[in-house]
């Protein structure tokens, strides 16, 4: 369907539940207040689904919009899958606005923009089809969605149209220099801590190609961390200057690691994952075994090199 | 002066050389060669002043722009006053492209923005009325100049201006995901690993909102730093979420380091330092303290915290 189609079923429904996804991220938590704040606008009923994963920056901005999950017009955002969203919803969502080029088409009706690098543009307009502008409030919420989508405009996604969004969003009030100090500047202090110990053991092989971060328990407790401080450690060893391949090796119990394998391309990170029984995509997999994080680090390494020569 | 004055003094030069700032930066390494380049697609000879402190990721960006330092029309750009660049030049600079709003008016003719987040901005206006257009090369040093200002648009200068700005040299062909990678995500094995020794080792005090940083010599070897992994590590406290005043001691020899203080502007960061013999700014300061760093960081932090009682 059309932006205009969407923005016509949107005026037709009242009594609106939004969705968001597992592990929700800025971009669908943005996107679906954002559309909330408009839709009450209009004089509707509407509220988030209580997403019950919602973590620590998310809530602030989001807490106004959260309801009991009884509105009765299921409206999916940024949802690829039924997968991904709690029981009880498969087979009843109404319409689903989305940017994943996988969307597995599991609504009644699907606003799909895949070429978008966030959801959160999709729904700009989407909200300035329905009531003809954004408020401040509105275009804060959509500035954390698209913001964070492509790393605060650093990711490969980003292109003109997102940076043009962005601009927009701030004509319109949105305030960027909060909203990136919540969303990239601040950092718990766990978290910092337990980058630090990554970064400061992290083991460059190869002429600096092959980077080897390890994740023990005993790092994970000397940091105060949890798991709410866990996210995107894959991505750490890849910031060395020259990486080829990251690999990244989580203790998950004694004698028992995770394995995650992220490179350029020219090596293959399923084939070596698939030899520890794990996989993925050429560019990022990951698998498990019964071994400590050293060894499984120094296994994978092996595997990644044998690819090299 | 305005962009179409400059412009016009600009056609009319013809052996231009390009002076950047003292630990030239982005912007105007950027701004600088972009020029450079624009100035030479108009058969002009035109260089840049070889600057001695080019740092790695701008060398080869800048490389096919440096020159001899021999040309005669000079050209100031991202400048704001004499003691920022090389001796020789006081009093011969003919025109200054700046948006520092304390230019010390140093040139005979000056082209300044002090709106601009960026001096890239200006410069992009400049040779887009200089040649009409702007070519891929063009955007992509002025991509690396408008985005290091900001910090790849995180930072507080950030405005829809900025933005837009990004998204026209995208248009015009500029590579933000070769840049980004370039300029923002890769960074050299000892900077990581000094940053991971800072974060891992980081003090957390009253509460969470004062947070000590402390570099010491036996650190920077550990981690193979040298001075070029020492760029803004009085940023790093500061990073905690809540944190209200970020104190940074850095050892600079047994018995002597020196102390950056950066608060949100509630603790006054001038008058801790001035007890200390040092000063700057009320957000922002510094000073250096015969003591050993984790002596001079108890101490500061006293004096921060007699403030915040």
């Amino acid at each position: 369907m059309t932006v205009a189609e969407c923005a016509a079923a949107l005026r037709a429904a009242d009594d609106v539940l939004l969705l968001t996804h597992a592990r929700p991220d800025g971009d669908t938590l943005g996107s679906a207040a954002a559309l909330c704040a408009a839709l009450r606008r209009l004089g509707k009923r509407a509220a988030l689904y209580p997403n019950p994963e919602i973590t620590e920056s998310y809530r602030v901005l989001t807490a106004p919009y959260l309801g009991d999950g009884t509105e009765t017009f299921t409206v999916s955002v940024d949802v690829a899958g039924e997968t991904l969203f709690p029981r009880g919803f498969q087979g009843a969502v109404a319409l689903a606005i989305d940017h994943h080029p996988g969307n597995t088409g599991f609504a009644a009706q699907t606003l799909l923009c895949a070429e978008k690098a966030s959801c959160g543009e999709i729904v700009m307009e989407v909200i300035e089809t329905l009531c003809g502008d954004l408020t401040a409030e509105e275009a804060n919420l959509l500035y954390a969605a698209v913001s964070t989508d492509c790393g605060c405009f650093c990711y490969a996604n980003t292109t003109a149209e997102t940076l043009r969004a962005a601009a927009y969003l701030l004509d319109c009030g949105a305030d960027n220099h909060r909203l990136n100090k919540l969303l990239f500047r601040a950092c718990r202090l766990s978290r910092l801590k337990l980058e630090g110990m990554i970064f400061s053991d992290l083991r460059s092989r190869h002429d600096g190609k092959i980077n080897i971060a390890v994740v023990t328990q005993e790092m994970m407790a000397r940091a105060g961390a949890t798991e709410d401080d866990c996210d995107d450690l894959a991505s750490l060893a890849g910031k060395v200057a020259g990486n080829v391949v990251a690999i990244t090796v989580r203790e998950l119990a004694p004698g028992r690691s995770r394995a995650s394998v992220r490179t350029d391309g020219s090596v293959d990170a399923n084939a070596v994952c698939a030899r520890f029984g794990g996989g993925g995509h050429k560019m990022a997999s990951g698998c498990t075994a019964a071994l400590a994080p050293e060894a499984l680090a120094e296994q994978i390494c092996a595997a990644v090199e044998e690819q090299m020569t």
